[in-house]
């Protein structure tokens, strides 16, 4: 297994500089806030009675992360959309979110002009491509930002702007304690897990260790429900490697039953539990409950807990913490954390499909 | 391997007669969908602007259905709700669909209690409990029926409720007809898939060989993705049995990046595709794709394509063939199909706590 504290090892895989982007949420995250204030909307759009956020991958997890989060106090429904097309619901009374990282990708497209189409408040956030140029001929509101990375490294960027955006048309209260908080506490903690921290020391480098050829199991609930999807994309595209998620208290009503076969699976699955204090006491119990159940069965798992006094505080110290596993993941795997070589064979494909 | 065309294999497992509720589904959607013609509602529920149901487990999956199922043509969202609490959207303009077969899910409990606070127009469906009488307490619409089973093998009842309910309030079309398709087509299926036709020859008995001591992976997308949720689902709870779901196009844009690792999985994982003839092409393109990938990196994967024109046709009878595939691995386990154990195990702790 490749050593996580020699800095050669760091130098033969990570090639473009995927680790200054994790390392550097808490930054991202910070001046993306900033940046966003001066976002305004005209006076209809705060008329909407429901949000849509167009995105897939990388750059549909900010809308994620958003809807889980602001899940309580929102008085509209906000609704991810990862597809082509649109729901049928969708009127000049509903506020589209079309995020797309390159402003290209086929599908946001495609429901970006579905949604103009039936009158929607339209709202495009991108580094540029196709849907810039769309969002300007429509007149949607148009929020052009510059960070060069891979889309799933923009999350910063996205989050934060689509915090923004709910904040500016008075859909949330204001969250610029709970951005501090995060970054406060991202920033605390990268002092525990950085690559600079011996991996015997290291809580990220040594959960990475022991998800080393196993298949990562990523356990989420509320606020957090979402950051276990974030963590099975980044095992997925930084460390290429296979990774499911489940959402509690509904995987107290199936999942679990199913820990008894096939019995040779038990070396393989590695169940990582992601939770918070503020999580309802009940959630918790099942939660434990279950890694009672995987153990009973030989199934490994363990817990990991967020930071912090938010909500928000909680889920992104939970999504450095994740997006630092996969990265030392990719490097046990020998593979660089930043190409996706799937996923740019599907797009040639479909490019030439 | 237990022979699946063997009568004594049957009988030495399926103690309370689960075969007959899955092969039933015909005659339980077709029931269930005359027997709730009856419906109606207070004129307050027309002006609905949203619609959120409450569920969990097999209790949850009708509406996870009806969802993607009406998703084009219903012109307000629905929202699934699968957690103590509500959303913070919820009031006097949203209609909240609580469903529990048992009516004593807690969480749905809570969720019910919380959305009459909020006002929000009630109905309820379960064959009784709290539920029930909570929800004749608070004057709610009741759909009390009557079907003895698991909560998972009533899915045709709480599915054509569903749709009828959605009907009698003017949200989709008349879908007597699709109905009507999906009685035939599943009927159809079941003389090439029943426990009668001999592994040889019954599609259903020969993937379930091809999933024993495997990790079956279930690929969906349109109105096919809650289908890949159910075989999920009935996987855990009949076959005792670890599965996971994934919906396109999303998966095209993560989970086909990380193939590559653990290598060791290739001979455990196994994909299968749900589609049909009607799914967008550029999806049923990335299914393909995703498919060769997993193939070059020694992945199995298979197609099963759904059956009739419309959709919920070619929906339902995925399911009838997913639920037949998950009992027939159950008896190669050697497990008795209905019960849940570790359910039942969760439910004495909480319980408890």
């Amino acid at each position: 297994m490749p050593d996580l504290d020699s800095p050669a090892t760091y130098a033969a895989h990570d090639l473009r500089g995927m680790l200054a982007h994790i390392t550097g949420l808490p930054e991202q995250c910070e001046r993306a806030w900033l940046e966003s204030a001066g976002i305004s909307f005209p006076e209809a759009f705060r008329k909407v009675t429901g949000v849509l956020i167009l995105g897939l991958g990388g750059s549909a997890i900010g809308g994620d992360l958003l809807r889980c989060l602001i899940a309580d106090e929102c008085p509209v429904p906000v609704v991810l959309h990862r597809d082509y097309g649109l729901p049928g619901w969708v009127s000049e009374r509903t506020l589209v979110l079309a995020c797309s990282y390159s402003g290209n990708t086929e599908e946001t497209l495609s429901a970006f002009g579905a949604a103009a189409n039936a009158g929607a408040r339209l709202f495009a956030m991108t580094t540029g491509g196709r849907l810039l140029q769309r969002a300007r001929e429509l007149g949607a509101v148009c929020y052009c930002y510059h960070y060069e990375a891979q889309p799933r490294a923009a999350l910063g960027y996205s989050l934060m702007t689509l915090l923004r955006v709910m904040d500016r048309l008075g859909l949330v209260r204001d969250k610029s304690g709970e951005v501090a908080e995060a970054v406060t506490v991202m920033r605390s903690w990268l002092t525990e897990i950085g690559p600079e921290v011996a991996v015997t020391n290291n809580a990220a480098k040594a959960l990475a260790t022991r998800l080393y050829r196993r298949l990562p199991v990523i356990y989420g609930a509320e606020h957090l429900a979402e950051v276990a999807r974030r963590w099975k994309g980044q095992f997925n595209e930084n460390s290429k490697s296979w990774a499911v998620f489940d959402v509690a208290p509904e995987l107290a009503h199936n999942t679990i039953a199913g820990y008894q076969s096939p019995a040779r699976l038990a070396p393989l699955a590695h169940t990582v539990v992601l939770t918070a204090p503020s999580l309802h006491p009940r959630v918790q119990a099942r939660l434990q409950f279950a890694r009672e159940l995987l153990s009973s069965r030989g199934f490994a798992s363990e817990a990991v807990e967020g930071r912090g006094q938010s909500r928000l505080a909680q889920a992104l110290s939970l999504v450095l913490f994740g997006d630092l596993v996969s990265y030392y993941l990719s490097l046990l795997y020998g593979v660089d954390p930043w190409e996706i070589a799937n996923i740019d064979a599907m797009k040639r494909r479909m490019g030439a499909a």
